[in-house]
């Protein structure tokens, strides 16, 4: 049986903050759902730098802009600018420009936060948006084959898309059937928190495209280690006096776990406390990595300690 | 090292064909590319059936209905009718009308063909053809989380669907949060093969749905043996007598396997004699029911045995 999950309550609690000087909050299922925000949340982040402690925004979800992060946190209350975000949408950018070999510009499954994330480095792209009327007639699959294909294209990146379609589907394997041709994911959530239950997440696209392209896409967000690394960069921290803060084992506990942090999972959003423990008492190591540190009911747990 | 995997030409053809009463042929990639017939994939099916062979097709693509199949074959020059074709569209909802426990109706991922052979077994269904259009305005994620459901609906039926769209995802995701809700896929084939390369096949589609519903959909098509017990419910043939001829290991063969038919893999579609060979000598008894009885280049090299 692996160490931790433990309830994160009273002297703990205060003595636990004590040893911290940052923390990573995952936003969807932790901080808000949806346009509402999780009640207490927005007094515990405000309180947490009054009283000095560093906080930073992680998130997968790839449907916003720095810029617009930082204006859906003003809006509900929370005083944090987009500078303490790290997104998906702006870290898929930065891997493109900085980490990738990319020539030429990427075809792109995604909203308007990635293509103007991607525009903001500098790289073109193609296919966001709705997309082109269906061929009418009968055997329109003949012509999807063999469409002409546009040779500047030299990455696919898949994120959230509402007006994803098989024609998009189409056009992405059959650029990645070029074995140079990129292959980038935002994220692999199968499921976007919301009011009502949620929606299919990233996850669910990434995983048509990679069995039409019969390949395995490299994914930015978490449990990758990029965005925590984008973060180190831009803002010099003690991953030792750091916690990493979130709703699902196995992207914010696991990356927390793989870049050494203590972690926190907060039971308002995907994962369960029985999934957790299941983890913490099977003899996979693997699986343990997937145990949190401590667990709250909710991130207000931690507002009494700061009173 | 497994048995099998032998080049069947010239005398060992004549001594094999001898041995055999029925013929079961896969479609796409075997007989025809898109409209394209395989060079002598025509003569050899209607030079069969003269010599009072026994043939059948037996074919993993929803896309169309028993009597559309029929009016293919003979369209290319096949003497071929519907009676002789097993095809996922109708034995879908054969199993639905006579193996599953359906109160309701289906929710349909598919297109035309799927929804008349459902109508022919009396089953109501919606959501094939193109969806609504997408809600204008921001955050229509929000709508389609608490969009109301059709509560008739028991079964939610994935296909081939060239109208395949978020919205269509989102819905099927919602109906199959129900345990009771019946998930079932025509198939699995992650690619259809068409002159050009080939399209993404329904299989794509299917994952998405699986990753958005976290359930795994029970499969009508090859490799599953229910299309095989259709065929023997209709028509008397010998198992022992029979051969299973194909172009993908992962359904057409390992179907032949699962049935106890000895079987063909023909290398004008999906699958190479290496990967043949790579499960042939792996240690894996799972791996070896991958490996055909026999290989051919095409169909065609069976047709000098007959002349």
């Amino acid at each position: 049986m692996a160490a931790g999950c433990v309830h994160l309550s009273g002297s703990l609690c205060s003595q636990f903050l004590a040893s911290v000087d940052a923390l990573l909050f995952d936003c969807d299922g932790v901080l808000w759902k949806g346009e509402s925000a999780i009640p207490g949340a927005v007094q515990l982040i405000n309180r947490l730098q009054e009283r000095g402690k560093r906080v930073f925004f992680l998130t997968n979800n790839s449907t916003k802009s720095r810029q617009m992060y930082g204006e859906k946190l003003r809006g509900l209350g929370f005083q944090a600018g987009p500078e303490q975000v790290f997104g998906t949408a702006p870290c898929a950018a930065l891997y493109l420009r900085h980490e990738s070999e990319l020539r030429g510009s990427v075809y792109l499954i995604g909203g308007a936060a990635l293509r103007g994330e991607l525009q903001a480095q500098g790289i073109a792209c193609s296919g966001s948006g709705p997309g082109p009327e269906l061929t009418p007639g009968p055997g329109p699959t003949q012509v999807w084959a063999a469409e002409p294909l546009d040779p500047a294209v030299g990455a696919v990146l898949v994120g959230f898309d509402e007006h994803f379609t098989y024609l998009k589907l189409c056009r992405a394997a059959r650029y990645l059937r070029n074995p140079a041709c990129i292959f980038l994911a935002t994220n692999t959530d199968t499921l976007l928190p919301l009011e009502g239950g949620g929606i299919p997440g990233t996850g669910c696209l990434v995983k048509a495209v990679e069995a039409a392209a019969n390949r395995t896409a490299h994914v930015i967000g978490k449990p990758s280690v990029y965005m925590f690394e984008c973060l180190v960069k831009e803002h010099s921290i003690d991953p030792s006096r750091t916690v990493m803060v979130g709703d699902r084992l196995d992207t914010d506990i696991l990356m927390g776990s793989n870049c050494g942090l203590r972690t926190i999972l907060t039971l308002t959003g995907v994962s369960s406390l029985e999934e957790a423990k299941a983890h913490q008492e099977s003899d996979s190591s693997d699986r343990h990595k997937l145990v949190p540190s401590y667990y709250v009911d909710s991130v207000a747990d931690l507002l009494p300690t700061l009173d």
